[in-house]
């Protein structure tokens, strides 16, 4: 049901850029233009609609939402990072930040509590 | 090397959710104004400067990679697809828009091939 | 009631950053990508909330459009061009792009009419 | 020189919406989406390039750049507030965090003076 993200994988995204050698236009500055510029894409199916997925076009979110994945793989390479460790430690920060006792049931930001 | 991302980070990642009663406000709009959002705080670190991460704040650019990557891990559970899967099959578009023998070397896109 | 913007404060504005020798700064890339930032902290007010801005923070809402803004006219500056002008063309192609008789009363792009 | 916007073409975007019966669309949440995507948009002019408008299509720059103001006025117009008296606050506002005495030649955030 929940599926990872294979190593095999992050290996096919980051080879398609080397393929083309694309490594040279992919500096972090004009990845972290690309994330933002793949989210806007995204994010354009929810214009002006209701906040389900309903009534939209799915195909253009997978295909953007890969976007975005793809951009941040090739994020994580250009900066030497794991990925699943980055995110393990973003989690353990989350969590002293927003403790279940606190977080429960309320959207306000930690600095809000 | 280059990790992937397990499935049972991406257990933890929505069970964090799932403990903090925030199903409720993960809908997908909102979701993908998170994404953008993160993508957002991921670029102010290289506002006003360079290309390259040196002499930039590598604790807070993980930070803000791993955010986005956890929003789209939500946004993938909610719209109920698995990562992998489109991630791969973005590949193959991608591979047919940009073959290696016309993309490589230049960052143009396809439309002006 | 709908008030324009006055030529002195477009000078006010670029003052200020001439004033602090910032326009070195404001080459036009770090400039689109600091509307995008101020964009999203816009955006951030209506993070899972509903669509008006009533229970908002309306202070930092009007600080946030207000930086975009300046953004806009900082870049209006760093590319010559006359914001006034822009937009009255981008108004005359968007009337052809969408004619009353078709756009009236709904939200699809002119590519799905 | 430094023209401003006109409160008749402040007038003329918001009739423009009026026509189209687009008022029911233009809640802020929406429209603050809308900047955001607009932003993008300008932003992808200089994805994988350098820092000027050299080389670039200024035609799309200046179409982007006003497609973020139009949708910045109608978001003022959804707020009801006055766009010329947001800025003059801001800039008031950005003069005690950056005086010119601190801020000058360096473009450092003012939390880090």
């Amino acid at each position: 049901m929940h599926k990872g993200i294979s190593s095999e994988m992050i290996k096919q995204v980051i080879a398609f850029s080397k393929d083309r050698d694309w490594e040279q236009f992919h500096n972090p500055k004009d990845l972290a233009i690309s994330i933002s510029i793949e989210a806007a894409e995204l994010l354009e199916n929810f214009q002006w609609t209701g906040s389900s997925t309903e009534g939209k076009d799915s195909k253009n979110m997978k295909e953007e939402l890969a976007d975005v994945m793809i951009y941040c793989i090739l994020m994580g390479h250009a900066m030497n990072v794991d990925l699943e460790s980055i995110i393990r430690e973003k989690l353990v920060q989350d969590g002293e930040k927003y403790p279940v006792s606190k977080a429960k049931g309320n959207a306000k930001k930690y600095t809000e509590f």
